[in-house]
């Protein structure tokens, strides 16, 4: 037996792992998400039932990460994975802590919506709140989306919300403050209303984390607590036109190929940590296109899609 | 070269890595630990400088959590740790998230504070505030301490704290509003009152999260998401008797010998996870009392060990 052969054999297994994690990832994301819309349409359409299947749902998505963090354990154990497979297991066992946190907060507002439903509903500030919801579960989506793709483009988009995130909290926060200052009555709904905008800031910032790792997974540049301006700046330098040049000339799959993971052909992106490093060789060996396509149809729920 | 010595000389360095490791976390800890030390007494003691200290150490945290971080990738990618030496790898990386996090929330409370002290201080109810974070700073301190010297009970009785934490939160909380419906100038200070025991029951959950690591890491058992009183009946069933025994016959050290991590020589408590199971072998062949003499040395700041 060859050892070309036997790391053939093992490449394939590797691929094998790699896609059903992250097809987990995937489904435990659309899972998340598909709560957080039922949560907040709750606040709006009143619906007895939506806090109880969100609290059935955020069983099965705890369920999601004990599996997928067990079988992270279990590569590393037997696979004793290098370079960009390292990477991406340890992006998948962070990303699946801010995606169940992302439940934790939306079982917490749909308790609230149930609270407030009990209340009487002026109509238009809790628009307000589902404008802000659905901003939220936009970027939820679209992480997930960038997750599936490795679309640092669309990551970086996700980012620059997160500022009108934080507009929009601040903004409804003052506007709570006032109806409680001219009316007491209004105060325990206002509190409401604030808790509820607060667990949208924070679903906001756990899809940043994602966002993040993923650019760190990509581009092997960690940019936690890093300045937005700054990330764009050092992101479009080390791809300085190249990854524009070849976005023409790949095939279209409804995103720009300057989005895809830059493969081993592609050295104008390098890891920042030495060791580490080896661009996204294994990635790039799959078949062109596999991956996002068959993510995209596994990992993304209907609900999702259809929003 | 025999195998043995081979194996013997990894082995050492094993150590040294796993050591430096886990001396940074500590170190981290310390550092997030003194953080919210300050920031809990400037709602006391009003102390201009305060919220720049905090935000100056917060750029220490995230660097030692960056640090942390890329060791730890680079002890997984050079030396393809398995079993226990895995687990540890992997607890330690879900735990500088918590403790990064622990430090946001420390770097709110300590803004929060510089406000309430621009306002009059009504004294007798910010100190129900300074208790309540004197409670969360004894649960990060425990925490660290616990996981210093694989302390399992102690990581227990943390997480039983976390009820009283959840208690005091509700009942700061109705004060807070009754004190809102009394009088409208009472507001705003009410709100940062909330945020501020908001922010410190989420220091608790963390603590709570780094404890829950704690056992799964010892025990091989994860408990996110169990009852504690399903947790205590498991883990007392598993160590039926014998850790009490083996308690009273090890060398004092300040804590009871059952909270000590179990040795290969140690059966009693089993991992449920079969591929990553091995008990504690590797951190047994540590010369007795190292790890929590060193650790405990070099982790635990003097403002910790003050308090």
């Amino acid at each position: 037996m060859s050892v070309d052969g036997l790391t053939h054999h093992i490449s394939s297994r590797y691929n094998e792992d790699l896609q059903r994690l992250l097809s987990n990832v995937l489904a435990m994301g659309g899972l998340v998400e598909r709560q957080l819309l039922q949560a907040v349409e709750a606040i709006t359409d009143p619906d007895e039932e939506a806090v109880v299947r969100v609290a059935k749902g955020e069983l099965r998505v705890n369920q999601l990460e004990r599996e997928i963090d067990e079988d992270c354990s279990r590569i590393l154990a037997t696979r004793s994975p290098t370079a960009s497979d390292l990477r991406l297991i340890l992006t998948i066992l962070k990303t699946i802590t801010d995606l169940e946190r992302i439940g934790d907060e939306g079982e917490k507002i749909a308790g609230i919506a149930t609270r407030l439903a009990a209340r009487e509903r002026p109509r238009n500030r809790y628009r307000e709140l589902r404008n802000l919801g659905e901003l939220v579960i936009g970027m939820v989506h679209d992480t997930l989306d960038a997750f599936a793709r490795h679309d640092t483009e669309l990551a970086l988009e996700v980012l620059r919300r997160d500022r009108i995130v934080d507009e929009e909290y601040e903004s409804i926060h003052r506007q709570s403050i006032t109806f409680m200052m001219e009316d007491p009555r209004w105060i325990r709904r206002a509190l409401d209303v604030m808790w509820v905008v607060r667990s949208l800031e924070r679903i906001g910032d756990h899809s940043k984390n994602v966002c993040e790792y993923l650019i760190y997974l990509v581009h092997g540049r960690d940019v936690r607590h890093v300045r937005i301006e700054e990330i764009e700046r050092e992101l479009s330098e080390s791809e300085h036109g190249e990854a524009a040049e070849s976005a023409r000339s790949a095939p279209g799959g409804g995103r720009p190929a300057s989005a895809e993971p830059p493969g081993a052909d592609s050295p104008a992106v390098q890891p920042a940590d030495g060791e580490l490093s080896g661009g996204y060789a294994h990635v790039a060996t799959l078949p062109a296109g596999g991956r996002p396509g068959m993510l995209g149809a596994a990992g993304l729920p209907s609900s999702a899609a259809g929003k």
